[in-house]
């Protein structure tokens, strides 16, 4: 959603070196083509929640189709002029949440951050559920099948993600292209048609619920504001664009905005026109592609290029959490851990994260669309509106020239997201807002929890304070564990004896033969340090070799154990080594207070 | 099935101290309530396995159920006489893979050992299905939901047996004696009516599919000898005695033969004279519980008894796998982990393992149980064949007076229970004994596998032979990654002093401003010991610390890195402290040749 751009070319808070990568960059079509994927693909779904919102008054009531699309289109107008301003004041992108950090405080970071968790899970699920719908329009057969599909297509996304690609931008032209060329095509052919070409789906009277009412109109409002998600997505990737950034990122927003503007009002004349009303399993989108293209092959090439666009949509979620959770960990907001996003292992684990809340609303929702929308904007609204109020507050603290005329832009384009987000949740509550109401105060609490636990550490460790000099210990001991004499004895030994003052072997055995057995070997050896024997009659590694070191750490010494493991070559023989050694590792780093040093052997097996 | 006693009480190979725990051993009575839980639950499948079989030639076609339960009868009359022998010959318990090993050679505990684990996943999967049906039988709305019930029993079981319980084979003595005096009622009550007290179930008409030749009712007996199921355990428990050990368990072994053999002609007569086929979702033995008790409390009660004692003896399982798992380990024929039984989170992995692959089976059988009975005594009469066919071999070695009677006792068992074993694998092989045929040599596939690669181990570590003297190199350096100047900073300096001849500390930072702040902090705190500064532009912490470290390990000198962690007092913070070093920690053993230590420095929070 928000960092629509790739990992490794967008790096909020490091910009890359004078120099480094400038011919890589955007330019501003190119920025447009790597950039807009979001927001574009939201016309497969914003247009179909309007419809499916007005014909809860009967079909004669899509005729308001074209006026709400206008309304939606009016305040689209107003975020691509606002979101301008964003680029001019913020050409080091960083999104709303470091946008509310440095203009707005505190509190309002934490709701920033905690609705674009939201989003990004739900851009995720909308993005997935809306493909299935797509793809189940040109396969009728998959129409019982969209949980499966989603499921699917999620795990896929996660398999990728976890394995981690290198992402660029560049490889989202092409389809996001196809995809700008595909729906003006449809426009313009439909247009130039005086009938559809074909009618799909099948049939569905609406008997009118209810009358064409303010409720009901601003009910298709809210649900057709679901196609202004991702016009964000520019703003927070400035960094990427070529000099002048600035100009050209701006330009890139104002093309995005004017597109979806374009494609919005089509879509909504066709509907208009044709009175596309929701028919069997078959999108609207569907249905006014098959009356521009018929139904013959371009009409399952458009609907396949949508459902990949969806996926890739849904997959720009996987890039940008990380980048989120970075920024909060940083801020000792979530685990230190995510602030190594650069770490293959620290990175899947928001992946996993992602795809299990993914996975989690799309099987609770039975992936159905129309049930997910109500969640999803309210998410990016509050984004919206604390970007554009983090601005007004920059205008009158820095009070440029003309800085009146800019704050009232921002202004406008605060109340008119404001408006429109009080709209959706009032209209939407019962529908599912609820969740976003109840989960995001939740996020937050978390977020501000974590924080103040890292406060109070910082407290305990004296951060910031400088601490007396280090203790000069006068002796160590190192222990070394071990079950039988060969070359990884010696080669732990031979280590130990670098590391500590004095030595000592101790070996676990419960087989009084194997006892003696040992005993024998060592004498015959004798590599100079001594070997204690701990009987253990209940076959127990672990708590003998606790106690005997709890044991040995009375007398003040620094004691370390040195527990030596077997690496085998190959991946697939983990399991059969070092397991005993990594417990014995744990449950000593847990109940006692000694060193426990790991030392690697290798095997060529 | 197997070790059907405690964890704490059978230790197969360490024989309590004498004296210990005399009066906590079982006398034949205590023995019969406590191990035979096993064999006495497997009526609830065995005679309904039968029934199921015939039926297939008409309802007519059950007057056969008796003379197929006499013949299993007979059968289980030679297994008992056997395991009299098994019992004196084996005092020391150990079950089928300890006695293959010890007189039938590698290959015999080989398939010994496979065919025990296929056995414990099944016992769990059988044993949980049938209890569902007895569930269903007394609440006819579960009917349709057998698998949900079974998976939640299942996952109950699980999550006990992870908490870990101290299992105590007294505790099921209550209900094995209540699920006796149950049974026996069953039986004695419905003989002294003239007709059933109630009919339960919704009639279904049985037409003749086939008639009713020798290969239907090898099919009826080889179904059957389901019921012979855990007449072994008793064996391996022999330990668990009160002395005179071998006496009791051995008369507790014929009081077990005696009771089964009483309960299966007792119900098989029942079913003859009653004409009891199967009946909608009612089990055969709750539709003579309900002939003899009528649908009052009785019923609900017995029923509702007869799925307390599956699920034990479902449980059992989880008691017995990591036994033999152990021993396996001991073997090298798992991963020597294993064999570290008494620690928790081992058993763990042994309880998730069983708990994995008995779900799998109910899922793809869905928890039918006449779909996983033909899979199921198989494995029993795999080890019944080696157990005694072990016992013949051991007679002819011994020669002991009146060997030949001996050997011809065990011989004639080996032979019967070899024929049974071939039937059954004959009659069922489409019907899902294949899985079996495929699983078992896999299994013992993957033992010798492993095995070979700890030979290969052993061999290139040099084990049994005695290595050159430990190197005593010349000097040590501590490398310790710091992020800031703090206590902790000052406890990790005061522990590498003592263990280091050199100290050096690191620093990774990709923000100037912080490298200067650390330097200058630094500089201020003066603690003696040298910082280095690394430089990290993209964020990231593991990498530079990585070739730092491979820098510094050129010059030969022995190398630990000591990465201080932070232990917050409770758990529910760990996920916010360590992660960082735990990582670093990761990547250093799997990259490096360095001594990686972790000292823990614990908080008040």
């Amino acid at each position: 959603m928000v960092y629509g751009l790739a990992r490794r070319e967008l790096r909020p808070k490091v910009p890359l070196r004078p120099g480094e990568g400038e011919k890589h960059r955007l330019t501003s079509l190119e920025g447009l083509a790597a950039l807009s994927l979001d927001a574009l693909s939201s016309v497969a779904y914003g247009p179909e929640a309007i419809v499916l919102a007005l014909v809860a008054a009967g079909t004669g009531a899509l005729t308001a189709t074209l006026p709400v699309t206008l309304a939606i289109v009016l305040l689209l107008a107003s975020l691509v002029v606002s979101y301008a301003q964003v680029i001019a004041v913020h050409p080091d992108g960083g999104g709303a949440y470091a946008v509310a950090k440095k203009d707005l405080g505190p509190a309002s970071s934490l709701l920033a951050a905690a609705s674009l968790v939201v989003d990004y899970v739900l851009t995720v699920a909308v993005s997935l559920a809306a493909g299935a719908d797509a793809l189940a329009s040109a396969f009728p057969a998959l129409a019982h099948d969209k949980l499966p599909v989603c499921l699917a297509g999620l795990a896929l996304l996660t398999a990728v993600n976890l394995r981690g690609i290198t992402e660029s931008a560049r490889a989202l032209m092409l389809p996001t292209a196809l995809f700008i060329v595909a729906i003006l095509g449809v426009v313009v052919v439909d247009l130039l048609r005086s009938h559809p070409a074909a009618v799909v789906g099948t049939y569905r009277s609406f008997p009118a619920h209810e009358s064409l009412g303010l409720l009901l109109l601003l009910k298709a409002f809210s649900s057709g504001c679901s196609a202004l998600t991702g016009v964000e997505a520019i703003a927070n990737a400035v960094p990427a664009f070529r000099t002048p950034r600035v100009k050209r990122a701006q330009r890139t927003e104002l093309m995005l905005g004017g597109l979806l503007g374009v494609m919005l009002v089509g879509l909504a004349v066709l509907i208009h026109r044709d009175r596309v009303a929701p028919r069997g399993d078959v999108t609207v989108l569907a249905q006014l592609t098959a009356g521009a293209f018929g139904t013959g092959w371009p009409y399952y090439a458009t609907n396949l290029l949508v459902t990949l666009v969806l996926g890739l949509a849904a997959n720009t979620s996987f890039g940008g959490l990380p980048v989120l959770m970075s920024l909060l960990a940083r801020d000792h907001r979530l685990p230190h851990l995510f602030g190594l996003r650069a770490e293959r292992p620290v990175y899947r684990y928001g992946v996993a994260a992602l795809a299990l809340l993914a996975a989690f609303l799309l099987v609770t929702t039975d992936a159905d669309t129309h049930r997910l929308i109500p969640l999803f904007a309210i998410g990016v609204f509050i984004g919206f509106t604390l970007s554009q109020l983090g601005l007004v507050r920059h205008w009158r603290r820095e009070r440029p020239a003309g800085w009146r005329r800019r704050a009232l832009i921002n202004g406008t384009g605060a109340v008119l997201t404001t408006l429109a987000g009080v709209i959706l949740l009032t209209t939407k509550f019962l529908e599912g807002a609820w969740v976003v109401v109840v989960a995001v105060p939740l996020l937050m609490l978390l977020f501000a929890r974590i924080q103040r636990y890292y406060t109070a550490v910082g407290e305990e460790l004296g951060l910031g304070r400088i601490p007396g000099p280090p203790d000069r210990r006068s002796a160590s001991l190192v222990i070394v564990p071990l079950g039988e004499v060969s070359k990884l004895a010696r080669y732990a030994i031979g280590a130990a004896l670098a590391l500590g003052d004095e030595v000592v072997a101790v070996a676990v055995h419960a087989d009084p033969e194997k006892q003696r057995a040992l005993r024998e070997a060592w004498d015959r050896w004798n590599p100079g340090v001594r070997l204690d024997m701990i009987d253990s009659p209940h076959h127990s590694l672990v708590q003998p070799v606790v106690d005997y070191v709890r044991r040995a750490a009375r007398d003040g010494r620094q004691i370390a154990v040195l527990i030596p493991e077997v690496e085998p070559r190959h991946r697939r023989y983990e399991i059969l080594q070092n397991q005993r050694g990594l417990l014995l590792a744990t449950v000593l780093r847990a109940r006692t207070d000694v060193v426990v040093c790991m030392l690697p052997y290798r095997l060529g097996l």
